[in-house]
């Protein structure tokens, strides 16, 4: 599961069958690159979230949701950490 | 599920079954890699897209069809972001 | 199965159902690269372990367990090599 | 679905049960790397070819072959594009 | 699938269930990445094989072993290429 940066809604009308009713947001990982997510637990612009890939990201939000990448929760607290620092 | 765009139709007459009656598009992601997605909603050239990759893009345009990668649907809009700008 | 360190715990509150009581770590690769795993092992921060990603990951910590990603092991000892070092 | 050209076949007589007697050929991918998949379409060194990953490639060419990526076809006509040209 | 060299055997007595009795080792790719596989052909240091990931690589070492990535084979004969050189 990664850690990514909820940046703004997905406007798109024309789906295919499997999702038309859920929310889309595009997400931003650590170095800049985007994704969208299937976000069923209400996160905002700004919010640090962890998703899940793969067949797990559909079973995640309802079987019928025919997503690859889902949000699975709102992490509470996140500072980004500098990578060139040790542990 | 990654955004990308439509660069154009790929041509490919000696198939394995599975695969053998679909349109197959060329997209190209904001780092300039390609890859190929069966397209069921009918994206054109230079349309930006969100793609679902995995086992969900078999069952996303039907479940006999052998996708990795699949078209979900076309975006509205969609002006590419500045990578360095912040949120 | 990939090689990574146990950084720290993550703190999240809201989640989807699936990942409701699952003890949540953040890990650090080689690379410097963070990643989110589900521990049923009992990591310390500091450990080094191998993760399982994709549908093994979910079998491994019990099959309604959402992850893409969980510990498979604690590493007895790994010093990391030097990537410039031949076999 | 990646498009990729075939290098030449890999040698390679201990395997698995399940990859005995599979045609496998090595691949290079825009980027200069390399991957093997299982040929079922009778792909030449040089053609190229697009390949399909995941669980759809081990459906692509027989439910009993245990393969993570397979050549989904012969591309026609393909002349690598300029990855700094613009749509 | 990829082609990667055996460095050495990795030990690890804390292991999930699914995992406790199988032989892992520790791979290197061809720009010295380090990745962790199920071995089941008796592959020894120095030898090239070819990896299998996914749910293929379940199936190839039994339904039971709950890995994301196993030794599908041994390499023949396997100069690693010039990346800088033509087909």
């Amino acid at each position: 599961m990664d850690i990514m940066q909820v940046e703004r809604s997905l406007v798109c009308t024309r789906r295919v069958p499997g999702l038309q009713s859920v929310s889309l947001r595009v997400l931003r990982d650590a170095k800049g690159g985007r994704a969208v997510a299937v976000d069923t637990v209400g996160a905002h612009p700004g919010n640090w979230v962890f998703t899940i890939s793969g067949s797990a990201a559909r079973v995640a939000v309802g079987a019928r949701i025919l997503t690859d990448l889902s949000i699975g929760g709102i992490i509470d607290r996140w500072d980004e950490p500098d990578p060139t620092e040790g542990v």
